[in-house]
Formats: structure tokens, sequence, C-alpha cells
């Protein structure tokens, strides 16, 4: 009797204990600090993607989401919701690596590339560095799927890399462009190579990359009418912004949403063009990144963050065209690879008020600006430069104002006050001194690494819009997860980055 | 054959709205930009608690989590989870009101509670003040739950009062706690009033509120003894913290987790003598706050957060006490109203790294430091104050030390910089200054309405420790949600916090 009790009770609490795990509910024997669910039982998807908005987490999305909806100056705070932050499957994704709580975009795309944590700066590879990890992308590669990657930055930069390379540092461009054209894969789109001809890498005979990609088979698009004219039938394809090949001035990338010039390839552009490429009965993989989210959040610049935060977006719809014509077929997920900048929406200055309608103001990118800047350094001396010289240029790209411009009366919420003067003064005095401008702990923390002149508009007019950045680093903010499609419940809950790697494999079935 | 046809056709698409409605997915007519499941089909809860950390969301748990698992410092950065953040059903809600992007308690707990926006300050009616809003507590008490608040914050403050009052301004405490009594509900636990003698409301002939209360058949318990002796059969009761009441310095508050003494009451005490004095066959809801989170986060004070983050962890514990024994018949909700301060993981000046390790050696929270400030103010005069004098308070509230002190060798990680012993200065000449230390943009910016010497200690040790806040006030960053129990599945998604109030009346079946 009572051996049949304990039986009896043994049973019923390891069927607790199952229960329990399945439901993903607190009770935990492994040593992960997580129970998520990684197992999946239904159909494996054709239509694969995940979109990576780097730099991307909750505090991008909301202002993006904020600038897009009716203002709070109009007395009606609503937001414009992107389409991904409606898909089913919302979850949330710890982002921390092997060596720190705010980890890059090369330990954290191998987090999700391959499922393991690394050093930061490391393609892929263990944190000795001796160990190669194969990431997803080839597995599916492997096993049928044709793949792409797509970027608004440089096809050779971390995020990108994780997917089709292993590289002891991410700075090896042109060791890291070589594997792209070994990987075989099918379709590259977006930005341009950081090194390819190996020149700054210091490599001798080195072979041009595009020239190495056409001896492989490569097709090389480098001219719009070249990359629109592409199709299911063109094979293997690199296809390459223009503009990012000619924008030498932002390190080959993709040109800002807000910099863009109609008749300028978007995102979008390139992942429409893709899913035309990819298109064939076994499906495909493609990974799309939104990469200078970073890059602007790095610099403080919010418009710009915004605008490539709606660019994604108006990438995943492109997607999303496929989830509605194949929907039991199609698995998209939408997240970040961190977040950066420590983005706030909420400033001292501005206490409980946002004014999303200054960020409108600014019609270019901190990029541009800095050019604006550079001319004037080329023809100033610097004991003749005077902010008054560069207020025309600061209206035109910020909407900032001095008290005494014409329209200060038209537009006081964009006067500048005495205060906002006396940084941007100083800041001018930094822009025209010598080369090392950031030699002190103060002048780091007032300009980074960043023109001084540039940074301080861009800290004004997030400021006034009541916006504020922490740093000019990432931050360790968890980052949200969006799914739909096939398996998209498995991205329910809060997980470790590690665990999007697992999930998308269980729901592939490739591993 | 043809409106065969278009029957069929029309028959499927709205199969596929139907569905993709029901997904949760991105097909929306409605006016509102989400689309989350505000339906249930299982059995109502008998036991429902609904925990709101208020100013908390991802950072302030992000932090909490990694200052309790491994520290960087050590070689392996993992995080310690805290038990909410493992429950299955997890989502996210925008917390925005009928005026702001950044909202208070007041409007954000209106949402919740009720299930509309409204301006902030106004407890549970409209933005015209005119129409009172019946929050989700009071019809569970009319079908028979009985309810139970409680809170480390002052009973008549913003979030516990939308739940039981309807008044057009927070402020209004005596007419709150007048209608707290008038509520009828079985439990208020934690905090004291802010005004039970209606003195600063200035009401003629006012009767105390704990008179009312007693008059009204509540037992009130103000001694440890008297609480802790509470139990199913003391009927209706208001357990009011012994510290809270002789705690006038920090506004009748419980003590913050960081200063609560050995013996002290803590929130945990509070939930786990609630779910004793509620338990009932016809079950219970409770609302439990952890008020404090957003005051230290308010103050700029990251250890007193994170501490009151794992406090209101810890209370969550005995709720899961209560879903372990009934898993069916509970459901537990975490959730913070909004973001205070603007917190981030990363600050410029310590770039990728955080020192998670140095907030351990804050022993006191900023208004516990705000207490040794002010007896030195009281026997300094200004012109002979000087920092030396409160280097001795500053190393052994936030473990800062001086360049000069004997311990500078031994730990040179929180050793002043010139830098920071100038901002050191610079604050204790504002503290030591006459009343109005705020009157500039720079003060503002520098100290809030702060104590500046205090304010700058906590800024100093966040930023050494890589945290920093953006703002004295609270955040638009939206809110985690967690959830546990009956009906969790609800919580899956992006949606908006009135639709937390929706969710809990078609869980709960009472509307």
């Amino acid at each position: 009797m009572k051996k049949r009790l304990i039986a009896a009770l043994s049973l019923l609490m390891l069927f607790a204990f199952i229960s329990a795990a399945l439901l993903g509910g607190p009770v935990s024997a492994s040593p992960s600090p997580y129970s998520t669910n990684n197992t999946y039982s239904g159909t494996a998807p054709k239509y694969v993607f995940l979109f990576i908005g780097d730099g991307m987490s909750t505090p991008q999305i909301n202002a993006a989401q904020m600038y897009l909806g009716n203002r709070e100056s109009t007395g009606t705070p609503a937001i414009k919701t992107l389409d991904f932050t409606k898909f089913p499957g919302v979850g949330s994704a710890d982002t921390y690596d092997a060596e720190s709580f705010i980890p890059d975009s090369a330990s954290t795309g191998t987090a999700m590339a391959s499922g393991y944590k690394t050093y930061g700066g490391i393609i892929n590879m263990d944190p000795a560095k001796k160990t190669s990890y194969e990431p997803i992308s080839k597995k599916l590669k492997k096993a049928g799927y044709k793949v792409g990657i797509v970027t608004t930055v440089t096809l050779d930069h971390a995020t990108p890399a994780v997917f089709y390379a292993n590289e002891a540092s991410r700075g090896n461009y042109y060791n890291i462009a070589a594997q792209l054209v070994k990987s075989n894969f099918d379709y590259f789109g977006g930005g341009y190579f950081l090194d390819p001809d190996g020149k700054k890498a210091n490599v001798a005979n080195a072979v041009n990359i595009l020239e190495q990609a056409r001896k492989s088979g490569y097709k090389v698009a480098t001219t719009k009418n070249d990359i629109l004219g592409l199709n299911n039938g063109s094979g293997k394809v690199l296809a390459l912004d223009p503009t990012a090949i000619t924008a030498a001035n932002d390190s080959y990338s993709m040109p800002y949403e807000l910099d863009r010039k109609t008749g300028q390839l978007s995102l979008a552009d390139f992942v429409r063009k893709g899913i035309e490429v990819l298109d064939n009965p076994k499906g495909y993989f493609m990974m799309v990144e939104g990469g200078k989210i970073d890059w602007a959040c790095h610099a403080n610049d919010a418009a710009a963050a915004i605008h490539d935060t709606i660019a994604l977006n108006d990438a995943v719809k492109e997607a999303l065209k496929v989830y509605y014509q194949h929907p039991s077929e199609t698995l998209i997920i939408v997240t970040g690879d961190h977040e950066t900048g420590g983005m706030s929406i909420g400033f001292a200055g501005t206490e409980y008020s946002t004014f999303f309608e200054k960020l409108e103001k600014q019609s270019r990118s901190y990029v541009e600006f800095d050019k604006l800047v550079a001319e004037y350094k080329e023809k100033t001396k610097p004991a003749s430069a005077k902010l008054e010289d560069l207020l025309p240029h600061i209206k035109s790209s910020y909407g900032l104002i001095s008290a005494t411009d014409a329209d200060a009366g038209k537009n006081p919420e964009l006067v500048l006050t005495d205060y906002e003067m006396v940084r941007l003064r100083d800041a001018l005095r930094k822009s025209m001194s010598a080369s090392k401008v950031t030699s002190t702990e103060t002048d780091y923390l007032l300009y980074g690494t960043y023109e001084p002149l540039t940074v301080t508009c861009n800290h004004i007019l997030d400021n006034k819009a009541g916006i504020n950045f922490s740093t000019y680093s990432h931050s360790g903010l968890a980052v949200p997860v969006y799914a739909i499609g096939a398996g998209y419940q498995l991205f329910y809950g809060a997980y470790d980055d590690t665990d999007i790697n697992k999930k998308l494999s269980a729901i592939t079935k490739v591993r």
C-alpha cells in the first residue's frame, strides 16, 4: 500500500515537473536561467526570413511608432504601429556575450547565427579563436535551401559576416569577403566592401573580391539597372548598391533613409529583389540587416535612427507579402542584436513632454552634416571661425535657429537657448582645434569620437524633442523578438539570444 | 458559376480574416493599432494577483538580473533571472496616456484598473474629470472576490488609489483615503497615509482616516506583532507598516529594501499576510505595488531601484506558492506602469563595460544619505563647508573614496577622479546655498529637484558601475508583461496597457 502510494506520488511529481517544463514555467533543473520552448513538431517552413535591426531594441521601435503616430502637440498622442510589432509571437532576448553585459555585433551575431556565446569582435568562433562554428545559414544551404544575405552596411560587416564566415577578428575584412565568395550562397545584396583589394590588410598579390566572385560564378550587379534586371534565372548574385560604392564617405554603406534620394535603392528594394532571385521549390533563408540604426544611435542621431527603423519595417513588408501567399510555409523573425546608445524617450530638461515633430525638421543625417563642417574647416582658419557662419547650415539641417533669426518668432520651439548657444560655440572650438579633440574625460562625455559640432547639434535637437542618449557605445538592454508564420509560438517568453538560433534550428529541422 | 465562385471567395476571405484576427496577426480593420487576444474560454481563476513595479520596465529588470548574476569582472557575465521573467506568458505594453507619450502613475494606473486612457494626475476618471470609471477590483468585489491592495508607498498614492477611488486629482489624499475606507475591500497593507487628518487639504471637521476605518469595521494593525497576528478570521484589515508610520522623512512609505533593517517588515511579508487574510472559497484579487522602484529611479539611485526590484520579485514568490498549490485556479500578472529615469545599462564613460559589483558598495539609499547632508548643513556655515568633511559619509554610503584615502590603493576602481571631485565640490556648494538651487537650465539638468550633493554621489556611482539615467521624470519606454496561470496566453504579444484590464476582465469573466 505504502509502496504504491510512493510510486503514485513519484509519477504525479514527474508529471507535474514535465507539465511545468512544457509550459515554460519557473520549474527548472537545468543550469540555464531560462526555460524556453525550443521544440517544434510542425512542418518546416520553406521561406525563412531573419530581420536584424542592428542596435534596435524597444526604445528605437517605440520612438519610431511615436514619431509616425499623432504627436502629443496635437493633443492626441497615439502611436502608429510598425507592422512587425503586430506579429503574434512576441518575446524578449537577453544579449550579453561571453565577456560583457554590453556586447558587440560580432558576438551577438554569432549567438544568433550559430547558438554560441563568444567574445566581442569574433566572427563565429569560440573565445579562444580555435573552434569555428557552423552558422544555421550554411546548414540550411546544405539542406537544400537557397540563402540570401542583405544589409544596409557593407557585406563584410560583423552581422552579415557571422552568417557565412569564421574569423578571429571582425576587422579582417578582406578575409571575410573572401569567405563570402566561397560560401556559394545565392544572393548578396546591399552595401559594398571595406577592403575589396586587401589593401588595408596588406595582403600580398590580393585578388579583388568582385573578380573572385565573378570567377566563382557570381553575377555582380553594380548599377541600378543591372540590379533591377536580376531575376530568378540570374544564378548566384552579388547586388551592390551603386550609392554605397561611390559613398566612400560613409564607409561604403547604403545611405541613411533620411539621406536617400528619390531613385536610389532602398533596403526594401534589395529584399524584394532577393525574394525574386531566391524563389525556388526547396525554399530559401534570407538574413536582412538594418545596419545603420546602430550607426545612427552610436552618433546619438535620433532622427536618422528612427527613419532607418521605419525603412527596416518597409523591408519586412516585402517578406510579409510572401507570408500572405504562403502563410503556413513562411517564418519571419524580426529582432535586434543589441541596443545602441542607451536611447531614452524622455530627457531631464523636457520632463514629461515629447516633441517628436521637431525631429521632422532634421533634413539630413549627422554624416551629411559632417560634410558641411568639413567644408567649412577646410576654408576657415581656427582663429576666424565663428558659429554665426554655420548657423544657416544648422538651420537647414536641424531646423535649429538662433534668437536673432527671422523665423525665431514663427518657430519659438526651435530657437536655441543661451545655454545651447554656449554648447555650440564650445563644440565649434573643439571642431576647429587640432586632431585629438577627445583628450579629456569631459570632452569624451560631450562628443565621444564624433565631430564635436555635429554631435552637439544632434544632442540639442534630440533633447528638444524629448529624447536622450546615455552612451556612444551599445547598452545591455534586452531586445524584443517578433515572429509570424510556422513555429512563431516558439518565440514566446523571455530567453537568451542563443535560443533564437535553437528555435530557428528546431523549426527548420536543420541541425 | 461566377456567383458561386465569388461567394466561395468571400467566405474564404472572411475565414482568412477571422483566422488572422484570432491569431493576433497583422490583419486589422479596427481603429486600434493593435490586434491582441482579449477573449478567454477557460474557467475563471480564483486567485488573481496583479503585481505592478512602479517605474519598472526592462532596464530595471535587466539591471537587477545582472546585479544578481555573476559580474563581468569575474570573466563570466551571466544573469540570475528573477522568477517572474520565467513566466510563460510574456508580452509588451505601451504606456502613453491621453495627453503624453510619457505618462504618470495615475493615468497608467487608470488604464490598467479600468481600461481607459486619461490625463496624468487623474484617478480613475475621464480627462474632463466628469465620468468616473469602475475599476476591475470593485467589479471583482461585487462578483464575490475578496480584494487586497498592497504597496510599499502610501495607500493613498496614485497606483493603489486607482483600484478603489475616483478623484479629479491624485493630490487629494484625504478624499482618496476616505474612499479607501468606503471601498469595503478586505485587506490593505503596506505604507501609511499622506493626509490622514485632512490637514493638507484643509478639510473642516475632518475625521481621522484610521478612526473612519475602525468605525466602518476595519481592524487597524499598526505594530509588527498586530500585523503578524492577523489571520483569516481578522475580518476587514488595514495593516500599516510601523516603519512607514514613523518614517515621516520618506513620505510615510515603507523603507527602501536597501535601508530595511533586520526585523522590519518587507513587501513579501505584507503579501504573505494578505494571502492568509484573504483566503476564502470564492477567491480573491490582490494588487501589489513595488512603489519605490519609481522613487529610486526619479532620484537616479540605481542601487536602491535594483534592490526594490528584487524585493518585488520576493513578493511575487509568495504568490507563486499559491500558484503551485492551485495552478489552474491562479493567475499572476507582473508588469510595470511606465519606466522611470530613462535608465540605461551603459554609460558614455564606461563604453562596453559594466561594474555591477560597485553598486554593492552602496549601503544606504539617497534618502538616508540626504539625512547626513541635512545634519551637516544644520551645523555648518556655507562659507566654512568643505567636501573633505563629508568624504567619510560618502565613503560609508557609496564606497567612493578620494585619491588620498588610505584605501585608495586597495580599491582603485572606487577612487574619485579629478573631474568627479570637481562635480562633488560644485554640488556641495549648491547644497549649501539658499533654498532655490535649481534656478538655471544647467542646475536642473545636473540635480533636478534633489539635494545636489546626494544626486551627484548617485550619478558618480551609477556611472562608475556603467549605468546612466536620462531624466528625473518618467520615460516613454514600453513595459514588459509577465503572466502565469489561468489565461496566461492572453498576455502574448505587443499591446496597449488598457488591454491588460481587458484581458483581466476576460479571464475573470467580470465586466
